[in-house]
């Protein structure tokens, strides 16, 4: 059953999907269906999926049609990245370590999607143990780009149109940066806001999920199921938000293309009304690349402490070289330090939100490289990850080669809303 | 093979056992089998332990004493909460939902202990889902009283010399107060610090480990192998501390005879050359225990999202009625709010800590209470809990009736070994 119109169902957002199986003009099962079929014909190109039963899904989607009542979620087909437990199906890890690993219960944010009716479509392939060494995931657009990482499935797959959301996690730039090479809405919440339990800690301190949807409308609908709260739509008008342009002091990373567009797009925004006005970011940021570095590698390292005693050999030497290296080299002084120093950085950026809603600044450096072996540039989130301030990508242009560009716009911690509401007003400004 | 002194090894610290074994004195056999056969006559009155098995501790024993080197922890048997995963027993949380559940892998502090030879004892019981429905452990010296929770097992084990060192978790009082109640010295780490991977979360914006021995220089010893760096022993003497004496806003809560022998603690430790003055909280301190209430309870309840799906119905009453009530019935903003508040509470704690180096406080009401069905006043530790600083109770006073009451020592976030020092100096000068 499909009353819809012609946009097949696998392309349509997670809040018209909802509405259509509302108004009975479609179900979960047809819903699942479409996005099976896509799949089917796409996944071998995309290698977005680690796991994928169709029967389960099916078997799962006529369960949904059949209960009674209509979830928040209802019948929304979400992708899980596999550092996320699932009771019905493996969790790995990105690593052989844990081949055919099945957990016993579902992680917090997979059981709070259930209860609301979405459902599980399947395991979306991620870095090893969410770092650096990449899965199998290609660029939707391109198979020899990166789709990024480490939440690379979950974000090729909306990105492809073959699931409406996906559920990511971010420790320096896993869900941003993805969400922005494969042209999604791809959103980090307020660090501490929506529960990890049953999620690989990769480094608590940093740690979130991370949201990726194709609107900023699925993406507001689903952080509310996630906190476990009743849904709470968007207001249908906002007033034009006070934007800072943050260039950032890495600036001369980013691509001279993607700094040009992201300058076009100040002053488009600002004569639709935007109040914008160029933010510095206090000196002090200029070292919290740096400290992000220390905190993630001595956590990382401690909370692999399992594998590293039992299965040294089995992890990549990516991983051993780099964040294990650097981790088991940290001393506790060096780490304690780091942490100290970016909460005085958390501090010092409330202060710089006194005069703004949110910051305008890069995703990622540009398009997403050409190259397998790595998941490009992370400096641009991971300042803001450390800084624990929500942040969200808006697929808004183009680079040079025809592949997405993201702009990324960070508030104010738990000021979420507010960032959901001026990321609409950019994108309406922008369109 | 025992060649030490007379008394037992199950009654030798940590510290000891290490110097014992490292000198050919003893075997980590030796040791285990010392704690089993004490274990075996005392553990159906105390009923501490919720998974034992002795076959398994004795291979284990003799393993580690064929394997080269000497770790850190060599041979120490350490009892171990039974929310924290071990790959070779059960982990059940203190609930039947999760009866016969044996995780993967070991939790990263439980892989710590092992790296650094620790030999893992068994499963400690924990009240359920570490929050406040008891499970079956009695208080060693009186069976009509609680150990304290929900550590109770921990705390029971090392205050009975079942074994030197125990593991808990704190989210609310869940260290301190079993440890004060059972006669332990307990340690509740600067929030972070300590890494919780593979450990049930239950409120992870407060959730720490919780360590629990029968000296200071053990929990300083284990502190360095969970933070995953090498042993650096206490410096064999300190000044006097700066001590800041805290009725706290809650003194009435405390029974009279505990408020004296603080009273003339603080006397006693003034004329052995401390310096000690009165300290009176922020005002806003006598809120922070309602906004500890909702954190706990909105987290706790999210992160239980899949046994409230799967098995409300066992579920005791107590946690359906209190915790998971308060959880559901919080709304997101009330939960914001209260994480904020607590924030501004710890920088404003930064601050009281210019003038000591700790403060001196109640761990407890007083000795532990007549009744199994309560683990007891939970507000002096809720305070601390919720300001992320590190705590430490000592075994100082004897209550009314012979038991043990605890004395707590508060630190400034980062300055645990300072809070050792300090307190080892307290229990020099008080004996």
């Amino acid at each position: 059953m499909n009353t819809m119109n012609a946009k097949p169902l696998h392309h349509h957002t997670a809040t018209e999907i909802v509405q259509a199986i509302t108004a009975g003009k479609t179900t979960a099962t047809a819903v699942a269906e479409s996005c099976l079929e896509y799949i089917a014909g796409r996944d071998p190109q995309v290698q977005a999926w680690h796991y994928l039963n169709p029967e389960l899904v099916l078997a799962q989607a006529r369960a949904l049609d059949k209960r009674g009542g209509i979830g928040p979620l209802q019948g929304v087909p979400v992708a899980i990245k596999d550092i996320i437990d699932t009771a019905d199906m493996p969790t790995e890890y990105g690593t052989p370590i844990h081949k055919g690993h099945r957990p016993r219960i579902d992680a917090t944010c997979v059981a709070l999607t259930r209860r609301a009716g979405g459902l599980i479509m399947g395991k979306t392939v991620t870095t090893e143990f969410a770092n650096r060494f990449p899965g199998k995931t290609m660029h939707p657009m391109d198979p020899r780009r990166t789709p990024g990482g480490s939440s690379s499935g979950s974000a090729a797959a909306v990105g492809d149109s073959m699931v409406p959301m996906g559920v990511g996690t971010q420790t320096t730039a896993s869900t941003i940066r993805p969400a922005a090479f494969c042209g999604c809405v791809g959103y980090r919440p307020t660090w501490g806001d929506l529960r990890c339990a049953g999620v690989m800690e990769a480094a608590g301190s940093l740690d979130t999920l991370g949201l990726i949807a194709r609107s900023v409308e699925d993406i507001a609908l689903y952080r509310n199921v996630l906190l476990g709260v009743a849904p709470e739509p968007l207001p249908a008008d906002s007033v034009a938000p006070r934007i800072g342009f943050c260039r950032t002091h890495i600036w001369d990373q980013c691509e001279p293309d993607t700094q040009r567009q992201i300058e076009a797009c100040a002053t488009k925004l600002a004569k639709a009304g935007a109040k914008i006005s160029d933010v510095t970011l206090p000196g002090d940021f200029a070292r919290i690349e740096e400290a992000h570095r220390w905190i993630s590698s001595f956590e990382f390292a401690r909370n692999r402490a399992w594998e590293i005693d039992h299965h040294w050999d089995m992890i990549s030497e990516t991983l051993r070289n780099n964040r294990l290296k650097d981790g088991l080299s940290c001393s506790y002084e060096t780490y304690r330090d780091a942490r100290a120093f970016v909460e005085r950085c958390r501090l010092m950026l409330d202060d710089v939100f006194a005069d703004y809603d949110v910051l305008l600044t890069p995703s990622a450096a540009g398009e997403a490289p050409i190259g397998l072996n790595s998941t490009g540039n992370a400096s641009f989130c991971a300042i803001w990850t450390s800084a624990h301030v929500p942040a969200m990508t808006l697929p808004l242009f183009k680079g040079p080669n025809g592949l997405p560009v993201g702009v990324q716009l960070i508030g104010k911690r738990n000021s979420d809303r507010k960032v959901f509401e001026a990321a609409r007003w950019v994108q309406r400004a922008w369109d």
